[in-house]
């Protein structure tokens, strides 16, 4: 039913599942039938009253070029240019690197953020009735903005991540179980000196990002 | 070598342990010469070049009154009168409650910062020298703006640290330890709808945030 001069492509956050399917699909001819595609943008909320003309603008859009695809030519190039329009900026990227890469970086943040949300809400969501104890509300004005920047992106539904869950599976269960295993080395090294450790190899990594966040 | 018409104060980021040790100097004058006091605001970096007149302005500022201290009389009316000039807003708490509660909503969102920095450090830092794989900073600008944050926050020195893992041990290890279990949760439910329920809880606790967030 589709014509053989359109070009697929998807938005989707895991792109080695889609790309195995076009491939089982369109054999030979995927290269000529579908583009993988991630947009590194987007929001906590949906709907049309969130829309953002500049959403995509300087955000990183991953394209996952199929072995011997050519991105530039053909219906590729036009969907391709599309992009540039749009003012995304775009990043190939292999599929399997795509998604340890996203694990890291967007789908563990997430279930961080999930996890203290969930957490803090046991923890002070009930027992906020006493007179001194704090409301939750005033935790979330006390706390600084990463706890708030964390409990925003809190907000995204299981709708959203499901998939995510599902066809990332083995990268987001190896991102988890590695910074678990940092928190319980963190936690067992409170008393001690190894703690220093710790936070040089942290302070390392923020002072290797700082020059692009003065941008 | 103190006077006795001077009030005691200090700007700690935990306050059990100062304040038992006040009342071991002062004894039963420790209500009129000590008044235990935690600004909530700060910024990742020290010195003078980052010194900011407005960084007190709307930032609470907790004062842990000893029993039977009034925080409005004497020398500590004086230092009340002294915040609300800086535009603080004074939130008295006692210390137990003062030390789990930022132990939960400060001293843990510092650590999973951490914890995520050395592990993405330690994932992405060494092997980043192919071609197709994208730098640290290439991560840093894809990923979101929670991302972001808690990188930012990871510049901490250990040396601002040092003395919260020290005196707020057990209700750090506490909060650590039940995060570490519900991300251990969240790991094992991936394939399993059981994750709706970490998300519906998270959402729940995001949206009760969500009034003052547009303040």
């Amino acid at each position: 039913v589709l014509p053989t001069d359109a070009v697929i492509t998807d938005v989707g956050s895991t792109k080695v599942e889609v790309v195995a399917r076009a491939k089982s699909v369109f054999g030979g001819a995927a290269v000529d039938r579908f583009v993988g595609g991630h947009p590194m943008a987007g929001k906590e909320h949906s709907g049309v009253e969130h829309a953002d003309p500049d959403l995509f603008q300087n955000a990183v859009w991953f394209l996952t070029p199929l072995a011997g695809q050519n991105l530039l030519a053909g219906l590729q190039g036009q969907y391709f240019e599309l992009l540039e329009t749009i003012g995304a900026r775009i990043v190939p990227i292999e599929a399997e690197r795509h998604d340890r890469v996203c694990a890291w970086i967007s789908h563990l943040p997430q279930m961080m953020a999930i996890a203290l949300a969930s957490t803090l809400l046991e923890e002070f969501g009930e027992k906020s009735n006493g007179a001194s104890e704090p409301t939750l509300r005033e935790l979330h004005g006390i706390g600084g903005r990463a706890l708030r920047e964390m409990t925003r992106i809190a907000a995204s539904p299981y709708s959203w991540w499901r998939d995510v869950a599902l066809t990332n599976t083995t990268n987001l269960e190896q991102a988890l179980m590695r910074l678990e295993q940092r928190l319980a080395h963190i936690r067992e090294s409170l008393r001690d000196p190894a703690l220093r450790e710790e936070f040089d190899r942290a302070n390392s990594f923020a002072r290797q990002m700082q020059p692009r966040s003065k941008e």
